[in-house]
C-alpha cells in the first residue's frame, strides 16, 4: 500500500514518466493533466489512477534504471546499452570494490553502486566539486549514498591511490592514457581497466597506450548499437531515427611483468 | 600463491584462452605447447609462464565472464552484449528473486546467479531433462549451485507458479507468447519479463501479445550489435569480420489492471 | 558564363541548399538573407556570390543527385543509400530499358533516367493518377521526361504488358509479391527484379514468393546503412543521430523453367 | 541462341558462379560435376543444364555486376556497397568524362566505365605498372577496353593534368590529402573527388585537408554498411556473419575561390 515518503514512477506514456516522492499536498503536473498525490496513497504499485484531464497513469514501482528520471544532469550521460555492457566487462558483482574516475552526473555511478550492492564500495573520484556536489545530490537521491565514497582528485596524479585493492577500474575522462598509473596500482592483478570515450582518436590513444605499457592484456576497442523496432501486426520495421554514436568502450586486464612500464 | 584446488585462466593470445583447476600431475595441452600444473602452483595472478614450445602464458584470475570458457555447449548460448542489456533492463541485482526458463546451457543463468549473489535466488526451468543435466554440472563447476533451484518442467503450464514474488523472468523459449501467464503470475507488479528470440516474426508474435493482453506496460523490441575496432597506430578501423546477428530482446513490465487477459 | 534559363544550386551550408533557375527580378530568399538573381548572372559555377545579410552562397552547377531539391514530393522517397545500391543489382546502364511500378515523387525514376541516358527507355506505371501528374512535373522540370512513358495503371494486373524487352523491373509497391507475373513477362531472361518495401514482413513475403514460384534465381533480402561521420582534427567520431532504417531491398533474376508457375 | 564465344556465368548456387567464354571443346569443371561447352551451345539465357553429377545449372546472361567474377585480383577491392555509393554521390552518368587514381585490379574501372558507357572515357591512373597490366586484362576482358586510357604516373605530381575537363575524380590511394592539387585541376567547377580508404585515420586527414584547402565545399565522410537477410516462413532474421567493416567514403566539391590554397 503506497503511503507518504514513497518513491513511485507514473507512467503515463514512453514520453511521460515521472520520478516523485510521494507527499502531503503534492501535485504532480504534466501536459496530460494533473495528479494529486493524495489520490495514489492507498493504491498499490502495478495500479493506475487517473490524470484531471483523464489520462490513464500507472504507478509503477521504481527500477534501478528509472532512478535516473531524477537526477539532475550536467555532463553527458553514459547510456545503457553502453554501461551494461561495461558492467559485463568489469566481472563486479555483490561486494565488488571499485573505483570510478569522472563521475559528473553520477550515472554510471548508480549502476555500479546498484550491482556491488550495500556489501561493496565504489571510490568516485572527480576533479570538478561542482560535479561531485551534484553527484553526491543524485545519489543520495536514489539511496545509494551509504557505499560511495565521493573524492575531489585528479587520477593523472599517480600518488593518488597506492594500494592493490580493486576489483575494477572505470574511466570517463578526456585523456585516459594519463591515467594508467593509477588504475594499474590499484588494481588486482587480472582486473580490468574499462574507459568510456566519445572519440575514435582517443581509442586509438588509450589502446596503444596499454599496449606499449606491457602492463595490460586482452586489450580490445569497440562500440554497441542498440536498434528499436516498431512493431505491428505484418508491419514490423526498425525505428526510422536511432542514436548512431554515443562513445567507444576500451578495455584490457592488469598483468604482473618485469616489462610493465608506466609514464 | 595458487595452489592445487585454484581456477586459472591461462591466457596465451584472444583465441587461446583455457579455464583450468589446478590438479596433481595436471598437464595443460595447446597448440603453442604444453604447461604442467606444477609449473603454476606457487606462482600469482597476473604472472606469466612459459608453454614448452616458450609462448608466454598469463595466469589470470577468472572473472565471471571466464567462467563460461569452461561450460559445455549443448544449446545456442546468448552473448554477452545481449546478456548484459538484458540485466540492464530486468533491474536485478543482490538479493534478487528470478525465473529463467529455456536455461539450455546455463550461460544466462550464470549471468543471473552473479549479479544476484548469494543472497539471491534463480528458478531455473527447461522441458528438457538433458539441458538441466548439463546446466546443473555447468553451474556447480561455476560455484554458483548453491543459489539456482532447476526444475523441470514447461513454464507455458500457467499452474506452474502461482505466486506473486519474482523480481524477473527472463525467457528464451521458441515461443514466449504462450507463456505470459507464468510471468504475469510470478512477476511482483511493476517488475519486468525479458524475453530473447532469435527471428523478429517472434518479435512480432511477442510483442504483440503482450500489448494485447492488457497486463504488460513499456512493452518493447529491441536488438544489440557489437562492433570491434582493429586498433594500430594511425590506422584504426573497425574489424572486418562482424557478428551480424544473435537475436532480439523484447521486454515489458507487469501492471495490475481490470483489463489484464491471459489466454 | 551563367544567364537567365540556366539552374543553380545555391549552397551556403549542408542545411541551406537551394536549386533555382535564373529569371529576370528573381529573388531568392533564405533565412540568411536574400540574393537577386541579377547578381548571379554573369558569375560562374563554382564562384560565391554573398546574401543580403553577408552570407556567403555558392553556385553550384546541379548534379543529378542536386535535382531532386527541385522535386515536389507526396509520397516518401527512396533514399540515395537504398537507390544507388538497386542500380548496381540492376545492372542497368547507357541504353537500358527499365519497368518501374509504384512511381510517387519520382525520385527513383530520375535516378534510373539518369542512369540509362537518352538512348534508354523508362516505362513509369502508378495506380494513382495524382502521383503522375506530380511525377511528370518533377521529372520534366528535371529535363529527363524525354525518356520516360508514364502509364496510369496497375501491375498486379498480369495483361497489362506482355513483351520480354525491359533489362530490369523495379517495384515500390505495397504487395509486390501480387505483381510477380508483370516484371516476369517483361523481363529478359537473366535480368533482375528490384523491390524495395518498408517491413520485414513485405520481405518475408516477397522473396518467399519468388523463391516459390520457381521463376527466378539468386534471390535474396537486405538492407544498406548509411552512417556520417564528424571529422575533427583529434575528435573525429560518427554523427549522434542517425537513420537507422529506411527500407528493405528484394532481388532476384528471371529463369527459364519448366517449373515456373506463377498466381 | 548461345554460341561459341558468347559469355556465359553458369550459376549452381550462390557459392557457385562461374563465367565462362564458351569454347570449342571447352570443359567447365566444379565440385558438383563438369559441363561440356557443347552442352550450351544452342541453349537459351534463363535455361538451365545439368552437370555431369545431376546439378542443375542456369545459363545466365552476365551483368556488369558478374564480370568482376571474371577478374584477376591482385589488390583489396572496393565492394559493391562502396562502388554504387559512390557512382551516386559522383553524378556521373552516360557520356561522363571520369579521372581515377588507384586502379588496382580494375573493379571500381569497371563500374565506372559500365555507368559512362561507350561515349565516356575514363583515365585510370596507377603508380604501379603490375597494376596496370592486370587491369588491362581484366577491363578488356569485359568489353569496356575502348573508352578507357590507363595511364602510368603518379596523381600527387601536381604537373600530371591541367586541364579541367573532369567530371568526377575518384581516389583509392593509401594518401589522397597528397594528391588534392592533380584533383583540383582537372575537375570542372561544382563537380566532385570521391575518395576511398580503409581507416578512420585516413577519413580524418583527407577531410581536414579538403576543408582546410579552402577548394572544396559540402565535404563529409561516411560508411555504408550491407546487412543481409536469411528468410524462411515465419523465422526471418539477419544472417549470422556480416562484413563489418569494408572502408569509407569522403567526398566534397570544388568550388573557384582565391581562398582555395592547395599545397
Amino acid at each position: 500500500m503506497l503511503g507518504y515518503g514513497d518513491r513511485v514512477l507514473v507512467y503515463i506514456d514512453d514520453k511521460r514518466k515521472y520520478l516523485i516522492t510521494l507527499r502531503m499536498n503534492g501535485i504532480l503536473g504534466t501536459d496530460k493533466g494533473y495528479i494529486k498525490h493524495s489520490d495514489i496513497v492507498g493504491r498499490r504499485y502495478g495500479e493506475a489512477v487517473y490524470t484531471s484531464r483523464g489520462f490513464k497513469a500507472y504507478l509503477l514501482e521504481p527500477l534501478p534504471r528509472d532512478l535516473l528520471y531524477g537526477f539532475k544532469r550536467i555532463t553527458q550521460v553514459i547510456y545503457p546499452k553502453d554501461s551494461s555492457y561495461m558492467m559485463y566487462l568489469s566481472g563486479i558483482g555483490p561486494g565488488s570494490r571499485v573505483l570510478e574516475a569522472g563521475v559528473g552526473t553520477g550515472f554510471l555511478s548508480l549502476t555500479i553502486a546498484h550491482i556491488i550492492g550495500g556489501s561493496g564500495r565504489l571510490y568516485g573520484v572527480d576533479n570538478n566539486p561542482r560535479h561531485l556536489e551534484t553527484a553526491r545530490n543524485n545519489l543520495e537521491s536514489a539511496d545509494v549514498g551509504d557505499r560511495i565514497i565521493l573524492i575531489h582528485g585528479d587520477v593523472r596524479d599517480s600518488g593518488m591511490f597506492r594500494r592493490e585493492y580493486i576489483d575494477a577500474v572505470f574511466y570517463d575522462i578526456p585523456d585516459p592514457w594519463n591515467a594508467l598509473e593509477t588504475a594499474y596500482h590499484v588494481l588486482k592483478p587480472s582486473r580490468p581497466l574499462i574507459v568510456y570515450v566519445p572519440t575514435i582518436n582517443q581509442v586509438e590513444k588509450t589502446v596503444l597506450a596499454m599496449e606499449k605499457s606491457g602492463c595490460f592484456i586482452e586489450v580490445g576497442g569497440l562500440e554497441i548499437l542498440l536498434r528499436e523496432y516498431s512493431v505491428s501486426e505484418n508491419a514490423t520495421r526498425p525505428r526510422t531515427l536511432m542514436v548512431g554514436h554515443t562513445g567507444y568502450i576500451v578495455h584490457g586486464r592488469k598483468i604482473v611483468s618485469d616489462e610493465c612500464v608506466l609514464r
